[in-house]
């Protein structure tokens, strides 16, 4: 099973949750878009040349991002999105729009205080959960029909 | 040709869209979520009874307008998508994600300090822009050849 | 807005929605299987010659059946599907399947007494009803943003 | 070759066919949902939390199953669905109504007396069964052209 | 409702469809292809100049028919098939095998001495019959629940 | 019928094509790009603000006509494509490709000259031809199976 | 690459492909139908029990053999079908249309009097050829880029 | 990752983007067309026979290369298409359109002289780079996330 990583990118919920996998021995392949947030503002430029404009700066990154993110998302059986505390992350609810719309199984993973707004992102959900441990549950239930516990 | 107006529902912005393609005379059929804020969060429970945790009652309306919104969206030529001053707005950037799946062509708005946040929304579109008057001379361009001035 | 009607053929529940939409004035065209129980089993035989084994006499029907149902399924924006007290009615929930994989918005009818053993139907639907008020009232708030009362 | 075994969980006729196709040496990969009634009535609320309202808790347990199930269908080649004695099933026609949008090949398999309640279901199959054998010699001839004496 | 009307083109059914569809008042549009042999024959070459070769006259008006006949199979929610007495007809076989790959309902039509010949093609279809009277009254049930006196 | 005439822009044929459709009496919709070379050069900068780089003014006006283009082919049943004398004319072989992959029916037009630098994107084509009496003659079979003179 | 032979049965030119592939190391897997004319004819009632009714006995059996050729054309890259001297061979012209239609690369056998009985089959392949050996030149050419000589 | 390697085939951009995936020990297969020109323009009548008009030897020829590319297209993940400074190149901007219409991730090489000539598809493509060592680059950040340098 392929599952995609996506959203918040300043703490280590991919890593507790690769990890928690690991313990159980799950059958997963993990996929993730480029969490460097420098490489990944940035990367477009790099490579590219720089640009006048931070319009444009950024607009050559967000298309080299998507080529990673677009192609993981296509593999996936089930996209993963957490959305975090802080900023805006409206990529994060983008990718949710574009998974649900492929008709991938989503599971949300966010704190009780963004319930109300997320409410429509939560709506296309197969699961809403709160902790990466919840994500490791869900997919060993997924997998082999265990229940924590 | 049809078009739906996503996004931010605190402004008359779908007013004056609708209202300057009225003037031009553009063979545009404009749709559009429920915008009564009140009754898009209330819908679920008001004809499928009430419920007692905010999770569910939130539920219920979401999915409900959900047949409007997917319907909509399906239908659509052009789906613009507003991001306004407040709010976390992630339904809007979740309908941008789900349009870009299915293949629409998106038209974003937005003023000029969002910019660095929704540039993966922005990589998108085939459109980025600030005004109203802005979205009706693209669709007046797009239908008639017809640029402003 | 195009309404197919799916499911229990014993009780009046489709007049009721048709008159209910009516009232209200909404603009929604409504399809529906063939309701005449006994045409519905004999229409294979009856136009295209008896069958000695029971099972043929009811695959022919059946599959003249599915040119109507599958026609209108597919050209349905939303598909309605109730479950009544009597019979297996396995057709319904092979229809409410159906329409789920093809991306419809479901809406599904039924009593409380069933709620359990639908689970599975009532968690891939928008919405799930009791009475065919409900499903005029769904249907004016997706079409007109008008609540009840 | 993928073959999902959907339907009954209360005898071992899935058992019989994995045992059997092993005893030919098939080439076949064989998935199936959690069959371990309990886990899968509970699972929702076991990993995410428990619910007041029985509908919300068998909501959440069926759309964590339907992860698994749907991802299995859309792998599969062919969609075995078996109808058994007792219950209402309906899960198990749906899964069919599934399959058959997506164009899988579906093998049913029922006793006699569900010949006419089933015959939509039978009549979008391209086989009808009534044993664990069958099923097996089925994937026998599909596979290897083998036929059964 | 929208039905092509496939295969063979020496005989009036075409013609008898569509009276008895015409005096039944039954909503339906037929399309057909180009039923004039010659025409069809040497289409290619009448617009788009001669050829030496008999395989590259033939090609260029095979595909000029497909223009038609593929935008007619696409359009149509029916496809009837019908094989007559002579020639080879395996445009009419491959209008089928398009279709079905398309999700299209079939009808076949043709005589009992070609029944074994046409076993695959009658296995992918809805219903199979020997007269346009039949096809009539198909149509007549799937529109109007009407079976015959 | 609808036909979407794609390709150079310095010639009448497209007038051509609309005047012969029309004295035929021809039931088609004709669709085109913005035709006025300096209009679809410089109308991303003339509704969403001037560009310092070439590069990006021209790419904030290709996308926008990509709004009007690809709504255009994604509605066409017949995609005519025409290569003139002069210029890369890239975006029309692209036009071609995009459209071949949606499986409309294409129509090239071109001069002998260009026959050999041609071959894939002929090869792709239902019709190759050199003049828009041709395309007429070719809508007129296609729709009416009348032949030229 | 996964090669589908498909069409007539009575001659070896399966093996002769299968051979010459082999003979040159090509990487490519080949999948046929049933080859075995009696058991084709015969795995429906041989598996299912018996019908009393010629077309029912076929239709069960043509209905089996679908689970094995729909599976192979959907896996295929290409698509060859042969059309030899004898019988109707209505089902290979079926499968021809049917890959067609799911945007296969056809490659087409027939001898040279079967031309224009096979028009519009030739009209939608990639390749019309006569022998096996070309068969294989062309798949040596599509993996390699080598010619014959 | 599946990269597809499109258009001008007379400079040696293709081994050099090879070598320097192979020096970064990326995970990439490479797929491209047959780059031997005379094999290209002579492979239908080497192997399906002579014609006397070039346009049915070209035909014959860019139908049987149709056959590797479309399957190439298909499995790539990412189409890299190069223009050249010489020839038309009007198959590289076909495969683009292809590609593109297919969402597949479209990264483009061409050099400064061309930039207004390719705008449209530039404007469909996710990165615009010059050299063989920015492809690498891309393909290097995408799979690993690394930048250069």
């Amino acid at each position: 099973m392929e599952v995609y990583l996506s959203g918040e990118i300043h703490t280590d919920w991919r890593d507790q949750i690769v990890r928690g996998a690991a313990a159980k021995g799950l059958d997963v392949t993990f996929t993730s878009p480029v969490t460097d947030h420098d490489a990944s503002d940035d990367c477009g430029v790099a490579i590219m040349g720089a640009e006048d404009q931070k319009f444009w700066h950024d607009h050559k990154g967000a298309k080299l991002n998507a080529i990673r993110t677009r192609a993981a998302i296509a593999a996936a059986d089930v996209v993963v999105v957490r959305f975090g505390e802080k900023y805006r992350q409206w990529n994060a609810a983008f990718d949710a729009g574009y998974a649900a719309a492929l008709g991938k199984s989503l599971v949300i993973m966010h704190g009780a205080d963004h319930q109300h707004a997320l409410k429509e992102v939560d709506a296309a959900a197969l699961a809403v959960t709160e902790t990466p441990e919840q994500v490791v549950q869900i997919l060993d239930y997924v997998l082999n029909g265990a229940l924590p516990g």
